[in-house]
């Protein structure tokens, strides 16, 4: 029961997300969640048929499904204030993520984005600046930032208790990809599969630059060098689905960033080491409320979410009380929710705190594509070391 | 993306609940999180005054928020059918359950209620009675048994994978009462402590009901005799904080069932076990994506959420792929689900097959409470065994 | 490297464990495994040519192998002083255990015993009061209470962390009789569900000491009343296979005991919680390592063997530094080396700080044979509560 | 109660491991174990003193405890055969491995070895060579080998159960160099951390040694390229205590060697993870009894030591039934127990299989040293790749 500042649930339109789709339906519940932004619009397929099919299971009015996302901005544009959306939600694959992000904010409404940013840097970069110019929010969703044991490492680190960072260990090996699932009609694996599509990286774009944010966020500790050797497991495959990646940070920690699609066996077993000179941290997605914190000569306490030793600011964002499991959804929520929070006060004209609207944003996806153009070039490159720039 | 029959959001009114309440917030995420029901009213609190305030942050129109359950009930009934509320949901303590429950029923509004269903056993079977008679749907909210690994728990042994159950153990310790909380404000420990608002029963209603219910649901067997051992461990204290209770199964099992609330240190463990002659089945509420079964002459396997080994049945509960936690609001999540489905089945006229609306309802709020009843029996007797009837 | 005071090693016999057998092997690696005893001579086997031929497996010289214990006590007892041995381990089945350890007693041999220490309670303290009389040494093998986390965690209760404690949960299951394996030539099933051999109980002798023993040396409280329900599960066995049954200790302490033999699936999962004011502990024998310390307010800590937070006079039974794990033939060693310690002492005409040779004794060995007479009585009784005097 | 041929205890002598030491007791209670090895003589320290009281610590006779290992070879050589020491367990820092190990060979005495084999490569070319020539037996004691469950799973890597190896991820971060213990006394830090007794690495050479046999061990794939990055985080160190490197295998796997000693609040947390076509391994050294096996659309499984999946030929290596946790001694032991089978058999002038004697040697120490060279070589290199030759 948080006020977001206007009095009313903030509207939504989505480009994405239609039957079938994965991502679209995490996003719809996400936002749902907390009860602070409703649906109120979409162009859920290229196939407006499709769209409208989906636009009904969901209960929005026949006028509000459009064919297309170019109809919809045009559309929403031209409806009272008190009316249109507020903010569109894209969910497609990567290959229409510029576009609709750039109309939106060419016509006034904030976005809501999908990892990786963009097709390549420099649409990633276009974005940042139309953001810029224009003042309109808008949320990557780097869902792992949103789960409050990941934000309680990050206030650990920040406050010093681990000493000096040295060792950044992140890996994320996921299993599904273990087999050309994309001749197999997986749309899923078929679109990730395909240069066309997700763009010049397929393992790192999906999966890789989720670890990478992790471990910045964490860390507070940005990568200058990378020694990335990428591989394509599956035959016939066009884009790699396995890779390590050396990294060195400009606090003076090194590290390792893992990621795999063919780690058979695996789900989604996104986990994060953090070791200063006096401990170390330990966090893994699929057991996502606890949080190791692990000390050099005392024993290891096992922080949990909404239980005794948590910072109030980042018990915040728990739902329930200790021992109650929150997830993947609610994590995913939190980021709606920091949005909605940022985008009540605005709309309502009011000043917000810096932290509270705590959200990674599109200076994050910027970075993540430059991460995906410096790995790329590392793994070409006969070179150890090759310089991270944005 | 389920289409619910009747093509639009059922209408939820909400009985207690207002600000600083914990379990109604749970109610209104898990009721919102699938897009299937929306809040339309409330008489949030007592005090019409913190009602309105709820409601308001709520974002409900004003004349929608009530200043008692009474006046809501009354007013919406008067309200056309295409606006009135459709089902009531009371998350007010256990004295406030059965006038509410038994008013909406009289008014032909359907019922979601949380647990041990009311004050007493009488109570209960009244209610029993009036839902018979009225053919209205009752949701009672056991939030356990909506965990997708719970459910196939209770898949795997219905199916005899374990061969025949001899052995159930059922525990749930917490630890949050272990100190007199309910002298220092907290309203949480207040009326769960004080027999005028729990009733007869502290510990054994507030979570030992909880447990027995899972046992029951996984086991597909029902306790017929119970041997109890309640205690107080905090000083005047008027219900029991802590209880150990020997159970007997009809189909020849015989367990143990542990509730505590002075396990300091403890969360929310509930945990089980269940054996039978080739393996047995083991589920901890706070990893709730996991659930272990162990063979005898075979490797212990790990059945995991939304992953392979899991009954198609029980994996439509999954919102997310593998991975991917889900928790606790998920759970909650799919009890509200699945009675959406059906009460939005019901609104159609259409017939709903059984087994797919699968949630605990009435009968199971009187086991409850007739366990209740037991349990206290046993703890003042002298005898052994005290036969468990309804 | 610890002088055990006479400079030597001390000289063990033993009486059982041949060939196929289980516990004597390990008793051997675990006295074996310090450097501080020898095994000098054996009766192995009631069967004198099966006795000769574990001898020689063993590397003993023929004529310190005997055909019975009988023949061995008393040839030992003429070898001089410095070749004879100091003291003989009895590992047969329960059946066997009174009569060698009488007669060794008797002869002046110190003596270390398998539990439970006798077939009935009688016996037991005939024991007992022999030596008294002689002042001989006994180790009873408890051997759990050997672990160095055990040993951490009655310290820990001891010095008051926990604050007063309420809760004792002490659990045994194991899964390796749910089938009728004594009737397939199992040997260890054979003795342990034959009542001839076994005495009055099966489950509660073999396992159920261990845990009651376990719950009172961490809990420092003694069971004052028990309230038991045996079961045998596999059909045509003549002992519990299977029990549980309700605590209540002298400090005000209230538990549960469970002991199965046909827990399908489980090995031997012995654990044990204990729940003060301020916090609880929890230890599992099958990850030894690890003791968890949950505190009502604080994150959980995980103390572990030989490493930070450790208590020292705890720290000097683990033999590697931390990480390095040791298990079940090390703590059975630990009771060997403090006996050794000890026996050592003792032989040299030294003091030895009490405390320092903490191992179980033949008062502990009563007491579990007192605990199996009154949880058959209980179990017999329809009265709830069963008091436990020794 | 195995029967190693020769019908009495393997003698041994020690290099090192004097009071104070930590690998040489470790080495005594591995070798004493099961029985079939006696410690007869040792030079146990550089100062004739320490190594005389040691001797004594030990019970060993005055004369057989000698002022140097020159002293004891040449000594030992002198004694009739069937008092003589059969070989030579060396323990001592890496500075003087090579030349006791060559003289040991050189006067007919078989080897055990500490890990890494020698100070540089060239040495441990020359012990290859001179063991080759002189058919004695080698020992080299890469512990973690001899874990049952890490013959489990190279079993199954064999038996082809995972399909085609894709994935090695193998890591060994330990804590308890973080600081500058070096500089405080500690005896194990100060000659680590010193190019003088350790060789030019000293993390690697310590800890990333076993993790490179660990992964070869279990994969079955030998490393041909790798890209190393080396840090040294404590000011003043002069051995790096620190590195990350990828590598690339000669069956087209590719993978992470983590190795660290500055990862506060980790003990000695090996941990191995192995990715096929079909599903993965994952084996943790401070857990050691259990072995994740996880399957593409199937639970994950738990194998655990001793119980049911195991092959016998690796369960033969487990001492105590499935449940009773064994550990680091344990496998430290089976080392030995290995290398006693196989030496028995060799003094028996017997023929004896193949595999059943499976346990480290010269070969392994060449490699272990070659990658040493490697690994520097690569650190020093601004080329991405560095093949590994031996």
């Amino acid at each position: 029961m948080i006020n977001n500042s206007i009095n009313r649930k903030l509207r939504m339109g989505m480009v994405g997300g239609g039957k079938g789709a994965f991502i679209g339906e995490i996003h719809r519940i996400a936002a749902n969640m907390d009860g602070l932004i409703e649906l109120v619009c979409g162009a859920f397929s290229s196939d407006p048929g499709r769209s409208k099919e989906s636009g009904e299971a969901l209960f929005l009015p026949e006028h509000r499904v459009y064919g297309s996302y170019q109809e919809m901005i045009a559309q929403e544009r031209q409806l009272p204030e008190g009316e249109r959306m507020d903010f569109v939600s894209i969910v497609t694959p990567n290959h229409v993520h510029f576009e609709p992000a750039m109309m939106a904010l060419e016509n006034g409404f904030h976005v809501v984005l999908d990892k990786p940013m963009t097709f390549d840097l420099d649409e990633a970069k276009q974005l940042q600046q139309k953001a810029a110019e224009t003042g309109l929010l808008f949320l990557l969703t780097h869902t792992y930032s949103g789960y409050p044991m990941v934000r309680q490492a990050r206030k650990l680190v920040r406050d010093g208790a681990l000493g000096k960072i040295r060792k950044v260990y992140v890996e994320y090996p996921q299993g599904w990809l273990s087999r050309s699932s994309e001749q197999d009609g997986n749309k899923q694996a078929s679109w990730r599969t395909d240069p066309a599509k997700s763009g010049k990286s397929g393992c790192m774009g999906d999966i890789g630059t989720h670890a990478l944010h992790l471990a910045e966020f964490i860390s507070g500790q940005r990568t200058t060098h990378l020694c990335a050797a990428l591989y394509t497991y599956v035959a016939g495959r066009k884009l790699e689905d396995d890779g390590n990646i050396l990294l060195r940070f400009d606090g003076g920690a090194s590290g390792v960033l893992i990621a795999s699609q063919v780690a058979a066996g695996e789900e989604n077993a996104l986990k994060i080491r953090v070791y200063g000179e006096n401990g170390g941290l330990e966090w893994s997605q699929q057991e996502p409320n606890s949080l190791l914190v692990k000390w050099l000569d005392q024993p290891t306490q096992i922080f949990r979410a909404a239980a005794g030793g948590m910072s109030p600011e980042v018990a915040a964002f728990c739902r329930t009380p200790g021992g109650h499991p929150e997830g993947y959804l609610e994590a995913f929520g939190n980021l709606y929710k920091s949005f909605a929070w940022a985008l009540g006060a605005k709309l309502a004209g009011k000043e917000w705190q810096a932290g509270e609207y705590d959200f990674p944003s599109v200076a994050d996806g910027v970075r993540g594509m430059a991460f995906l153009d410096c790995v790329i070039r590392s793994n070409e490159s006969d070179e150890k070391w090759t310089p991270f720039t944005v």
